[in-house]
């Protein structure tokens, strides 16, 4: 009977970092990774497979790193684990002891509870290869594309798509059907869900908001989308991106704490409520790091960190999870927009009343140099009654991720806006604004006024 | 007699930003802005008019933003200033009475005491648009130009002159004369040192370092230039880029607090040892934020923050400064490099143990998609004492200056590895390293290994 010191079951972001945290802290332990594809996609690159890539091949994670530092890859379906035995049993009959397990089972595509979702040339987003490479064999046939759900995963996905049709010279038609007033809403201010969607318009999208799929209907294979208002639309594909729910089957079978809605129950050292088993990632439950209240973000950066905690608690606890920040960034056409913690809207929702402080000024200077984003502009959101920063949102060039991360940096360590507009930052001609307007310290100084 | 409530003298970096703060806080004060030259160049901007811009022109700070927020901009040469008067003298025999003062009189060029800095054709880097358009003029009718000091300012230069001769179709032949080992030694880390000299070499940038200057000859203009070890180069055009030091003319004058070496005497509050005069800037004192030591930093980042921190400060006193750090960006050829805080040699000097993370990982992922830079690379400096971060270094994609400013950040916040460690990061695959090895987490990760 096979055994290792840590088995980690789930081969993507929180079960490659939880192993390579492990062989870093305790490289004389057995660490093996199990999953149950053929290769690990890497999983925010899942869209560009279809325009910039061009192949399912370009975007896998390779394994050589993590076999050099000696984890095991283990490519086996998980049918049950015995807690009691500690024993995982393998859909050939095989089985692994374990010492200390970690669920890293990510999530499942959502799938709205409607007719016709069964039908042929419906795809959900998965993150198994042989599914990318159905929905890339099917893309290439396909003239008319439906993308349900404006979120990251549906824009991006609409973009690709458009840009797989102009590299064939084929071109194809593509189509976001949002249900909110716009796309990417829940996560971006409202101006720069308006600037994606003048991108995306500009790539020939075509965008339907406040706008709900009632049914999917065809002969076998889908052959249009009926909306909520009775028009209906004709498509040789639909792609549905409207969200993941955490995969807890296997916990649930395990008898773990867990629930469809939350994820497996973990406290804040990723454990679950077997002390021996932790949970990291999509699958396992999470709690906003600003409002302390359960948490639906799942992302592969807060995956990463959950990951790199549940390792490094296995044999001493030393780290905690602060909560999920939702820290975000993508490129939609020609503009990058990123965000970090809280959206106005979502600080209302919260009822956290918030001071904004903007600022928006040339990325270059003076703005006549090359690589200049004219209106490049951050958003800071203070809260009113500590001037704490609690959330930051860019858009402009391509290092608005690395500028949101600043705020990251600034939210997880509590920082205001006093701190932020007093500090000394970095700037260049060719790479940054001003440093009169470097925009992190005039955001923060202009929110520090109305602070007072 | 012409009065105002707050004068400015200098319209560089600091005195604009004090005057913009105090327009801010305090619409209703008058505020005069008050600078010997006709127009402000973008300071940093300056080796860029010669091969980039094309002109000084281009990079002149525009003065209609400060005029519609009501400052007032004199153009006159300050020849005196009466304390007890409270009078400015200009060299036109007008006056200006003020009620509270910031001298914002920055720095001069450092010009070697040895033979010959007086003939033709040997230019400093001054501020003043007319003698930039003088140096465009000479530079224009050179063949073999050479730059004393290889820091920032000599660096730029001759990368730009390079790039001048070549948009001319008519190439400068440029070498860098530099006393230390390296270029950039003193602000960079020295492997990114090293890879700023291989772009320098790939664009026929002559490098002579360990090499001092011990004469400049020639008959009326200078036609070549000694070295110490007896070699002697022709040239046609010298230009002298080996530092700056505090102007301290006017404050000495006036009878305030002042040393050559140190600047304008100031105490936390940006305050001189005139309780109604504030100095920011270049021309004021320093001390490292990270030793408390005095420091010889001067940057427009700091003088930014310095006037921001002083005319905060002129009519109720909220904001101290916490030091200079010294955060640095540049971009040789096509490779970016950043700094803030100390460098593994510095703090070899300063006697601080430290630690170091690093994380080498392309900036994109997966890797082959567009604008990656495959060696991207963050070097990160922690005390071994106490775990905290005082030093950050990046090379590679023109994010680098945002990057290094999440680090910046983190320095002047106090934050530790094991923080830095397991915070959440934006990522993405267009823009970012993946989140499985995010350059800040990475580093600081391999860091905290270390911290145990």
């Amino acid at each position: 009977m096979k055994k290792t010191d840590v088995a980690i079951v789930g081969g993507s972001a929180a079960g490659l970092m939880a192993a390579v945290t492990l062989k870093k802290r305790h490289p004389e332990k057995e660490v093996a990774v199990i999953r149950d594809v053929t290769k690990t996609p890497v999983p925010c690159g899942i869209p560009y497979i279809y325009g910039t890539l061009g192949a399912v091949d370009k975007d896998i994670i390779p394994d050589n790193k993590f076999l050099e530092m000696g984890i095991e890859i283990i490519q086996q379906k998980v049918v049950d684990i015995n807690r009691k035995q500690k024993n995982i049993i393998f859909s050939n009959d095989n089985t692994l002891t374990y010492d200390k397990l970690i669920l890293g089972t990510g999530s499942k595509p959502m799938v709205p509870p409607m007719p016709g979702v069964d039908l042929g040339n419906v795809f959900t987003i998965s993150k198994d290869p042989i599914a990318l490479q159905q929905l890339y064999t099917a893309l290439e046939a396909a003239k008319k594309v439906i993308v349900i759900g404006g979120g990251f995963i549906g824009v991006e996905m609409a973009e690709q798509i458009a840009k797989m049709g102009n590299n064939a010279d084929n071109s194809i038609d593509v189509t976001i059907v949002e249900m909110l007033p716009h796309c990417l809403m829940l996560a971006c201010e409202e101006e720069f869900c308006l600037q994606a969607e003048d991108e995306l318009r500009q790539m020939g999208i075509n965008l339907l908001t406040n706008s709900q799929v009632k049914a999917l209907e065809g002969d076998g294979k889908v052959s249009s989308v009926k909306l909520a208002d009775g028009k209906s639309l004709p498509t040789d594909l639909v792609i549905i991106g409207i969200g993941a729910i955490a995969n807890i089957d296997l916990a649930v079978k395990m008898g773990l704490d867990a629930d469809p809605r939350g994820g497996i129950t973990v406290n804040e050292f990723m454990q679950t409520s077997d002390p021996d088993i932790y949970a990291a990632g999509d699958c396992a439950s999470k709690f906003s790091l600003i409002t302390g209240k359960p948490s639906g973000i799942r992302l592969a950066s807060v995956a990463c960190t959950e990951g790199m905690i549940a390792a490094s608690n296995i044999y001493q606890t030393t780290r905690k999870t602060m909560g999920a920040l939702g820290a975000f960034a993508t490129k939609i056409g020609n503009r990058s927009i990123a965000a970090a913690g809280l959206t106005t809207s979502a600080a209302t929702r919260e009822e956290i009343e918030v001071i904004v402080g903007e600022a928006t000024t040339p990325n270059r200077h003076p703005g006549g140099l090359p690589g200049c984003v004219m209106d490049m502009k951050l958003k800071l959101l203070f809260r009113k009654d500590t001037g704490v920063v609690v959330g930051g949102h860019v858009s402009g060039s391509e290092s608005a991720a690395d500028m949101v991360n600043i705020i990251a940096v600034a939210i997880q360590a509590g920082l205001n806006a006093e701190q932020l507009a007093t500090m000394q930052y970095a700037t260049h001609p060719l790479l940054t604004a001003s440093p009169l307007s470097y925009h992190v310290m005039l955001a923060a100084e202009n929110a520090a006024l109305q602070l007072g």
